[in-house]
């Protein structure tokens, strides 16, 4: 019933934000920033209570230090809203605007989504950095974290919320579910009357009990089985750079690589160069017979399931194909539809694969780890949609707004 | 087991689409507009199954006229298709493009959607307008329509199927399921490996159904319970002809007017002026007490639930408001976000309704009526949509298309 409560009064608080100006948000969101700065000690307080339940529960160290705020993050996450409010306001903005032949005056304009609800997992900085994006886009935020940092997703909230208090923006426009059982989660997924879009951010088990419960609409986000191909015509060594750079500096994300595609015409040069680099990281390979057979013992061989799987880890699936057709098969096959690259010198070859290869960002000769929104120069980003309506790769200021269709008239009738 | 062999199939099918180009699109629609014409027998005789069986069934004669098809009808369809042809290709187009500092030229490209699947009712030439657009915007289309239409649906696939055969595009770019029941449209609503997005076209049956099960992305059309509200500062004669044709030039579709608000000020002249040029077309009307009291007999008392209903009849919900912000809470009440109307002469509060009102199209001094791709200028539409994702409005061909980046670069990693 708290929860029905809270999304009724952040629909209420849309209706506000949707009028609210650029300045009036600005301010609010400066509140945010200052109100953040001024009370890092109680962030920290409450963190503290998470990171002990945590390390009680004999959580992970990788997890753990997602968990964990620090001073440097705390500045990381006002900064997050400093860039926020540094970004353009999309709201008001005409796409188009013209006369139909009857006298109509009709134009198209950019407004909130509304009530955008986010259920994330266990990172506390997606508590404000989606609180502060949907505000600056005029929407109410309903903000379901994870258990793991309950403290201290309450405590963000709850400074967020005094500090939009002494604003003119309404406090309910940010709200944090503090029930974080299955149960509040599917319940969130239910309220058509209320959300006008669901984000899930998280690993492909929520995005999939998101998938199959949801009613709201939802903008699938995240899961990443990025590849990348060395064609025939490869720059050898760009190709190994670009693999090593995709696997290695950030395994952990959604953009890294995690199968490498090479065409036979080049795999015996190219393979042991790429396997010394990837050697630098201890990368794990999971090779096909012919990758076995060029590489050796350094490689265990891939089951088929290591071609769909997103490992975000030190490890690489690779498989050897025999022209691009069967690489682009291949990433149609066991993609997600993320981010796919091709290195390659043959222009008809790189224009193929953008063209044919079906994925929110298609590469010639870079690395996918670029697939975010301040690489790609949108600002900050809510999160990467895979899915293709609405939303298509990282999601801005842009993707969390909607249009509505403005109609100037002098009597017409139909 | 058909079912998901006819939406594999269709996903292959749209490989291929998705790089065609604008000539082979048109080709293949003309391959089917001149197929329909060379069939007219074909699918006369497949109506009239239809007819014979609804007949039998007692179907309403309103129903059953929906569903007749006749030469003139047929020549309807074809001259749709027609039109599609000459309506500009989405696909290819780059929104826009540009270098990142680090040299990345980054665009964003226009590509098709994939697999579109649509569910609606008994009129059958939306199984010709639908897969037309789909076709032309590069998407594979599979078409779910009613029972009651299933002989002339099909007779109309098969038609389409086999003039692709004939083009360089594959025939499986148009499926007809030919189960009709609901567990069928269930099966269809949850096959997110097949399906990009599903657009259900119907009642508000068909749409609760859709939002219950669906598991795949759905574009929520239609239900429209559209209100005119006439200002204090109205022209009283231009919102009697604008109510007027609101509610009566069509009362059967999700644009017409259901709900007349009227500024206390002005409803003693008003509603006596409406309420003559209503009666010329039968219209019933519910009212509030102030409305029965001006206009006594004529009013039958309106109830809460008349406020919330889309009659598509020739029933009139009706009730006099005190200022704006009481209409526009109304409408925040009781609108289902499609199209609305404010007549006056007061700037403000033409400015106020334009931007307060939360809806697909917002209108000042013209009749709802005009909510449709082709009087807005979009060409053919597939729908209206009332969700704020993806689309919200009339959908024409730019809504049945995402986008992907694409992104071209010279060896940079991250």
């Amino acid at each position: 019933m708290q929860l029905h409560q809270q999304a009724a009064s952040a629909k209420s608080a849309a209706v506000a934000l949707a009028t609210a100006g650029t300045a009036q948000k600005n301010i609010a969101l400066a509140a945010i920033a200052a109100a953040l700065d001024a009370n890092r000690a109680t962030i920290l307080a409450a963190n503290e209570k998470d990171i002990a339940a945590a390390q009680e529960s004999g959580m992970a160290s990788a997890m753990l230090d997602r968990l964990t705020l620090t001073d440097a993050r705390i500045s990381g996450m006002i900064s997050g809203v400093e860039d926020v409010i540094a970004l353009d306001d999309p709201v008001g903005a005409f796409l188009h605007m013209s006369k139909r032949p009857n006298g109509l005056v009709i134009g198209r304009k950019r407004v909130p989504l509304g009530v955008v609800a986010i259920i994330y997992e266990s990172r506390p900085n997606v508590t404000v950095d989606a609180a502060a994006l949907c505000l600056k886009a005029g929407n109410a935020a309903i903000l379901r974290g994870g258990k793991e940092a309950i403290h201290t997703n309450l405590a963000l909230a709850q400074l967020m919320r005094d500090a939009l208090a002494e604003t003119a923006l309404p406090e309910d426009a940010v709200h944090l579910i503090s029930d974080t059982s299955r149960e509040s989660a599917v319940t969130l997924m239910g309220l058509t009357e209320y959300i006008d879009v669901l984000i899930p951010r998280g690993g492909a088990g929520l995005i999939r009990s998101v998938v199959e419960n949801a009613k709201v609409p939802v903008i699938e986000t995240g899961v990443g089985n990025c590849h990348v191909y060395i064609d025939a015509d490869a720059d050898l060594d760009m190709g190994a750079a670009i693999i090593g750079n995709a696997k290695c500096s950030r395994p952990s994300v959604c953009n890294a690589a995690e199968t490498l595609l090479v065409h036979s015409a080049v795999a015996i040069q190219f393979l042991p160069k790429a396997a010394a680099l990837l050697n630098h990281y201890s990368v794990q390979l999971r090779g096909d017979d012919e990758t076995q057979r060029i590489l050796g013992d350094c490689v265990i061989p891939a089951t088929e399931e290591d071609y769909d799987t997103e490992f975000l880890d030190y490890i690489l699936a690779v498989k050897v194909v025999d022209s691009i057709d069967e690489a682009i098969a291949h990433i149609r096959r066991h993609g997600s539809g993320h981010s796919e690259c091709i290195v390659t010198e043959n222009y008809t070859n790189a224009q193929r694969f953008l063209d044919e290869v079906d994925a929110a960002a298609v590469y010639v000769n870079a690395s996918t780890r670029f697939t975010d929104g301040g690489m790609f120069g949108l600002g900050a980003e809510i999160g990467i949609s895979t899915q293709k309506m609405h939303a298509r790769g990282p999601m801005g200021l842009q993707e969390l707004t909607s249009t509505k269709f403005v109609v100037y008239g002098n009597g017409q009738i139909r």
